[in-house]
């Protein structure tokens, strides 16, 4: 009979609620859940087992996948390294990785363990409770080996990450953070901004809240994610972002300049160009 | 034995082809379609009854509905005045009313006829061949009537929106226009602004590509709209955009200061309040 695997996920929220469906389902896995905080062990009991403690959660596992917080995963690496197994994988699935990277680089050994991932998957729903087996199937993972990693442990999260439906994509982690500051980090900004505006107008008259229709709901949809997760990824992916911000606000600058009387073939001519783009991505 | 009525619909294509299949499954109504242009007539005819000219259409007409685009609507109405039975009720659909109601007030006449109209119901696909007979179900319409308008004329365009499922608004055009622009007409520029920075680094890696995800393309869904009708729309409501373009751009400003180290507070702070203020609209 082959050998169980244990799976642990720390941080059993949306994401790491979503693996544990998913790999529920998968023989041979035992999983092992935990959380922080005792309110989100709760929850998380919900869903998996949730073990006694940190290290009573990692010490046997043979993959730990890390589903908290960006900014958490470092301080988790540098516990992980002197307590798990010598052959146990780490994966996270954050969604800044250049400083997830160079941090790793500074943990001694963590190389033999450690494989950074961001699978593009999720809602704007947070908890457990939205868990979704099927949020991983078809959608891409990054992963952005660290140097040291043997090659042997990035194919293992590479199968890992294909298990559960994803699809992952090996690439470097400043590609990926100046990528997804363009795909995910801006468009997230944009949305809130919008969204503070309507707030500071939608009591001047009942017609500013009859006037949302479903362009601007889904416009802003993306706004409605968790705000210390979104804090965390402006915080460590800043620079990639406010390159792509001022880029966008000088051409909102110079699109200003043209809106008045008499301009409808250039306003035409913008979005013809636009909605060619829009149509050959979906 | 009931009179049937005729309603004729100018312009059949996402919005007029809806109000069609809406409204064959009336009893007692016959419905007439026009196009301006021969090859939409051609589209039209899979739909509906096209007339052998526009004369043809609307003389008859006991209800017209313009569908055309926001720009067109003046020119048809100095047309239909003359033309048109002394009852007959004429409605848009454009979504920019201010302008509408002001040339429209320059025509003698009209006042008897004609009630200005802009449905919230829509598509990112245009043509009738998307048409879709459930469009206006539970979907807003806003109606701007003109100082000329009898009451019995607005209660009949009332009467008409209600039967194909919508929830007639009256309201003041330039609310309307002040509105709209906020949340639809503004949205519209910003993602078509994200849709070009895009397309201008998509080439960079293939993983710009793989990193649009269910977020991004939620976000970006408008920017597929008509853009003629989207230029008659920021030629026809310019002013209005631009008092929330100019305070979206310094707002943008001010949060790229911000976009350093040390700032995670003050984004999760901002993101906290922009995701309570999505989450009560929907």
């Amino acid at each position: 009979m082959a050998q169980r695997i244990q799976i642990t996920i720390v941080g059993v929220g949306l994401l790491g609620g979503s693996l544990a469906l998913a790999l529920k389902k998968q023989k041979g896995v035992s999983l092992v859940g935990w959380n922080h905080r005792a309110s989100s062990r709760k929850k998380a009991a919900r869903l998996i087992l949730v073990a006694g403690s940190f290290e009573e959660a990692v010490k046997k596992a043979n993959i730990i996948v890390l589903c908290s917080h960006s900014s958490s995963i470092s301080a988790s690496l540098r516990q992980l390294v002197s307590l798990v197994r010598p052959d146990t994988l780490i994966l996270d699935v954050s969604s800044v990785k250049g400083e997830v990277v160079r941090e790793a680089n500074r943990i001694p050994g963590i190389g033999q363990h450690f494989v950074p991932c961001h699978p593009m998957a999720g809602k704007e729903k947070s908890g457990p409770s939205f868990a979704d087996a099927d949020i991983y199937k078809g959608k891409v993972v990054f992963i952005t080996p660290l140097p040291k990693n043997p090659k042997s442990l990035v194919q293992k999260a590479f199968r890992f990450w294909k298990k559960v439906g994803a699809v992952p994509v090996l690439t470097d982690p400043r590609i990926h953070d100046r990528s997804v500051a363009l795909t995910s980090h801006l468009p997230h900004i944009l949305a809130s901004v919008l969204m503070e505006l309507y707030g500071q107008n939608q009591n001047r008259s009942v017609v500013f809240k009859k006037a949302v229709g479903s362009g601007f709901l889904d416009f802003t949809r993306i706004a409605a994610g968790n705000p210390s997760m979104w804090g965390d990824i402006v915080e460590m992916n800043a620079g990639e972002i406010k390159h792509f911000l001022s880029q966008y606000r000088r051409r909102l600058n110079e699109l200003e300049k043209n809106l008045k009387k008499g301009k409808i073939r250039y306003w035409r001519d913008f979005f013809e160009k636009t909605r060619d783009l829009r149509e050959r991505i979906s």
